[in-house]
């Protein structure tokens, strides 16, 4: 019930908007979704340079408001990945539709044009072979469990 | 080629998120597409409050993106309305997918589940009603054109 007075108001968009409405928490969720980071070393080496009290901040939100899981990697002491929850993965369209935005309306991103072309033409199938393969620890373009390889894309 | 050099890289989310990644930019896209606001004393008073500094400054900046214009309406001064350029149009899915997810995530949102659903249920068809309506002045939920009268929605 605190938690209800508190907010802006009962839009949905509002809501999303308090738990995910600044730069940073996004591009955490951007890290884990596209990249396939886990740790709080990988999302600091990201280029935007995320300063790391604010990154330490946003892991600790995130964690809190049950979009990501942190876990304990070993005994080694401070060692902690991060993996998204239901409610996390939940926020990959969110996440494909600002990349869209951004690789149409400015044409100097990184944003392979193939990609683009295939999640705008499939989205469905492209959506599901995203959550599939984040759930199961890869990611859209890194590693050995790539979205990207199971659709055929050379990138 | 100095905005270039100002941003903080290069991947098209982050670019996104450095244009409407904050909590009130997207507000005043939602009250223009949701409920078909124009002008500064209607997104004054969204029950989001926003302080009437942020909201000059918020305009200012959506409309230097090029994602609204603003217009002057009739001789009066001060009355000036804003209306969604194609690529502030372009921002709609978004909008829409984090409805979506606070309605999913947060049952206490005032979000009519007869829309989310039919959203999920026919996606590409309400989008295309949306910016077709959007674009001619109307909105979703508010006004004599709206989407959930054209889709036959009793809310």
């Amino acid at each position: 019930m605190k938690m209800k007075q508190q907010r802006r108001s009962d839009c949905p968009i509002s809501v999303a908007l308090e738990t995910i409405g600044d730069t940073w928490s996004l591009l955490i969720i951007r890290d884990i979704v596209y990249f396939g980071k886990k740790t709080y070393g990988e999302f600091l080496a990201s280029p935007e340079k995320m300063a790391t009290n604010i990154l330490a901040n946003r892991l600790f939100l995130l964690e809190q408001k049950q979009i990501l899981i942190r876990e304990s990697m070993g005994n080694r002491k401070g060692r902690e990945s991060f993996r998204l929850t239901e409610k996390g993965l939940a926020l990959i369209p969110i996440v494909l539709e600002m990349a869209a935005w951004g690789g149409t309306y400015d044409s100097d991103t990184g944003a392979p044009q193939a990609w683009l072309k295939i999640v705008r033409k499939d989205r469905e199938k492209v959506l599901r072979l995203i959550y599939q393969t984040v759930r199961n620890g890869g990611s859209i373009f890194v590693g050995k469990n790539r979205v990207v390889d199971k659709l055929g894309l050379k990138l």
